[in-house]
């Protein structure tokens, strides 16, 4: 939305598909749908556009995040820049490790796990990145919906089961190659 | 699979659910889709299962990929436990810096990323993460595709265009926290 909206200019359905990597048809059907008329002959108007699209999805206000466990991948989030979280806020970090947490250098506050529900509730922070080894994953998942957490991006290469109030999801590294590897079968055998 | 292979006993498509995250309805149709029957009056027999999905998905030969880019994503999911790739091998590590190549620590052969063409080829490495920023995505990803890789896994937060015969999946963590974010909208106003 911030491409769109530094441009004065109208864009077409096949513009935003390379833009955003959905497909036209995805774009027009989901524009549709926010009801209000963002079109124009020669396009979408991102001054009409992208605040109906804010509306819809009540991005007006910043929503907060935290990282769950700080290992490699953890930590590594923690450090990515902030442009890789678009609109969302990192406001904290936690591992059951007290001492990885004095140690971890950050611009971001970290919190040894025990805290997580005092911080989370007084940060109003929303969701949480879950970046756990796969054998501690649902322990830490209950830790983090006792917390108040109700969203959860699940990293552990495990699923975890949560009260239905808690959204879900898995970016299973596994299943991610295994789709690949489904799409570039070899045409022969 | 793995799991199921380890119990000499059926299993119902709600267990399945329990176990993979998939819902019990994909599953029943998936495994249907087989052709041949896994299914017995008290669910599904893994040792008829298992060779069934090894052979429609052609696991049967173990499949290999790289990690373009060796920031701190990159290096991160270089010493991830193997068993976040599943039966998936990572078979190298690439960088454009010679020097990070040099200094990085890994199991993994790392290499400068000129060598990317030579060294896909020789080891018959079919997929590729791109953990590189934004900016360098696209030029990266066409690197990949040139040097014969043929599914990229795009961690970095850009759509990337590549010939037709490539599939990309993204995996854009703002979109993730987006989708929960809107799954997680506050009931009132």
């Amino acid at each position: 939305m911030r491409i769109l909206e530094a441009e004065d200019r109208d864009y077409t359905s096949a513009e935003l598909e390379t833009l955003t990597g959905w497909t036209s048809n995805t774009i027009r059907k989901d524009i549709s749908w926010l009801g209000s008329p963002a079109g124009t002959v020669s396009g979408y108007a991102p001054q009409k556009l992208v605040p109906l699209i804010r509306e819809a999805l009540r991005l007006n206000r910043r929503r907060k995040f935290c990282i769950v466990g700080l290992g490699r991948l953890g930590s590594a989030y923690l450090n990515l820049d902030s442009a890789t979280f678009g609109e969302f806020e990192l406001a904290a970090g936690f591992d059951a490790n007290v001492n990885r947490v004095e140690i971890l250098k950050s611009r971001i506050p970290l919190y040894p796990a025990y805290k997580m529900g005092e911080v989370i509730q007084r940060f109003g922070i929303e969701m949480a990145l879950l970046c756990i080894p796969a054998e501690a994953a649902q322990k830490t998942a209950e830790k983090c919906a006792a917390a108040g957490i109700r969203g959860i991006l699940n990293f552990a290469p495990a699923a975890i089961t949560v009260p239905a109030k808690i959204t879900v999801r898995n970016v299973y590294v596994k299943d991610e190659l295994l789709a690949l590897a489904i799409k570039t079968l070899p045409l022969d055998g």
